[in-house]
Parts: structure tokens; sequence; C-alpha cells
């Protein structure tokens, strides 16, 4: 299995809450809104999707290369710490 | 209004596509597939979001500030198109 | 001319900032550094990149297309400002 | 040491090469260039600053977590060089 239980859960809220975004997004197109408001809806849904993206990293560091809170490497697990961090840093 | 009802047309199609993107990684999340091929998905999906982006931005421009077709003073026809050109270079 | 002096004077310092950004990543590359501190380096290039490009864009918005400050067109004027904010908050 | 003999090489020619570029945009304004042009020169920092970000994250998951061509366990080594796969898709 790729993720946990609670892993799942916590993933599959936060792409049913970018589909309802993109939803809003499609409303808001239908009703004719103003660009610069469409275009603000949009970059909402560009965050959520490079939120995502960050955990699902995260997630497939700890549970397929190195988790930092269970490796006896200590080095390693320093490596993989940074790595998260850095992750964050380039991704959010 | 905010569109022509040609660009609307476009731009509810693109939105579409991208909700059928954000489901299926909902469905490989629920399926249980391993988290490289979900974050493939997720960037698919981020492609997509520029994809809109830009296009939302080039009809605010076209419509709402100078559009480069249209307008009779050169210089700022020329400004214009640069403009375009700079944000899909940037955002695609 | 492509800028007013005072744009010219800020543009230059920010470039010179980042210059200066990219020697230390030089100096840090040299000094064997860890990767980690290398790439926490970089991401702060990354960002004074993207914050020149914000203030180019919205200079050559104002200089080449419409200024929201001085357009006689109410219209005109909205959607420049709205755009000016759009390129902040996707490029920032 | 953080980075092989070789690693470090390239990864200087890299640095250089994006101060180089930078060099270049602190010309173009001061030969007062137009913004368009410039921004096509900023483009080009931003996308080499991409790839200096992808080789360290790289070299980091290789020397610093898991390599792996020299990986003995074959779920790592797989879960890996995924990860290597997603960051070069992501970030390039």
């Amino acid at each position: 299995m790729s993720h946990t239980i609670k892993e799942k859960t916590k993933l599959l809220a936060r792409v049913r809450r970018i589909k309802g975004q993109v939803e809003a997004i499609e409303r808001a197109l239908e009703a004719e809104l103003g660009c610069a408001d469409v275009l603000m809806l949009v970059a909402s849904v560009r965050g959520a999707v490079n939120g995502l993206t960050v955990e699902l990293m995260e997630d497939h560091i700890r549970n397929h290369v190195v988790d930092p809170a269970h490796e006896p490497d200590p080095e390693r697990a320093k490596g993989a710490a940074e790595l998260i961090d850095v992750v964050r840093t380039y991704l959010k």
C-alpha cells in the first residue's frame, strides 16, 4: 500500500477541496464574473495544488525512501529531514 | 460582459477538463495508486492551471487594457503584444 | 527610453543584489557547504528573481501599455490596475 | 564533504554561467534596452536557477539520502529513483 489510512484521508480531503475550488471557477465563468476575479480564484487553486504536491512528496519520502523519524542511520535521517524542508521551501 | 462568447466557451472547456483531471487524482488515491503516479497526475493539473492562467490574462489584456489587434496607437499596440509574449513565457 | 531614471536606479540595485547572492552561492560551493544550505541560498535567488520580474512587468505595463495613474479612460485604468495586482499575485 | 569533486566542478560552472547571465541583465539595463528584452533575459536566469536547483536536489538525494544506483534495498532504490524523476518534472 502506498499511503497510510490517515494520510489517504487527508489527501482525499485536499483533492475534494481542490475540486470544489475548480467548480467555483466554472460557476464564476458561467456567471460572467470579471477576469480579475476569476484569476484570483485560479491563483487559489494553484496554491492548493502546490500544497497537495508538497504533501504527496513528503509522504513519498517518508514511506518509500527514508523516514527521518524511524531511520536508524543518523546521516540518512538528517539528509531526509533536510530534503523535506527543501521541498517545502521550493514548492509552497 | 467580461469575455466574448467564443472565449467563454473555450475557457469553460478548459476548466471542465481540469475538473476531470482532479477527479482522476481522486480515483487514483482511492485505488491506492503509487505516490509517484499520483504526483505525475498532479503535475498535469498544474500545467493545465498554468495554461488557463495564461489564457485568462491574455483575454484580460485584450478586453480590458489594450488589444494589440485593434489599438490605434502603435506604441501601445506593441507594448501590449510584448506583454502577452512575456506572460506566455513566464507562466507556461 | 525604456525606464525612467528613478526606475532604472531601483532596477540596477536589485540586479546587483542578485549578483551578490549568486556570488554567495559560488563561495558556498567552493567552501563545500552542505547541499541543504546551498539550496536555501538558491531559493533566495529565486525569490529575488521573481521580485525583479514583477517590477519589470509593472514598469512595462505603466510605461508601454496603460498607466492606471494617468489614463483618462476609467475602464482601461481599472483594467491595468487589476492586471498589475494579478501579476503581483502570480509571480511573487 | 558534501559533493564529489566532479559534481562540484559542474555546479560551479552552472553558478558562474548564472552570474554571467545576471551581468548581462545589468548591462541591458545600463544600455536602456527595452523592458520586454530585459524580461526575456530574466526568464533565462529563472530557467537556469531552476536547473541548478534540480541538480542540487538530485545530488542531495544521491549523496545524503538514498542513491538509487548503489542502494541494496530494491524498494528504497525504486523510491529514490521515482523521487528524482518527480523533482525533475516539477522544478524544470
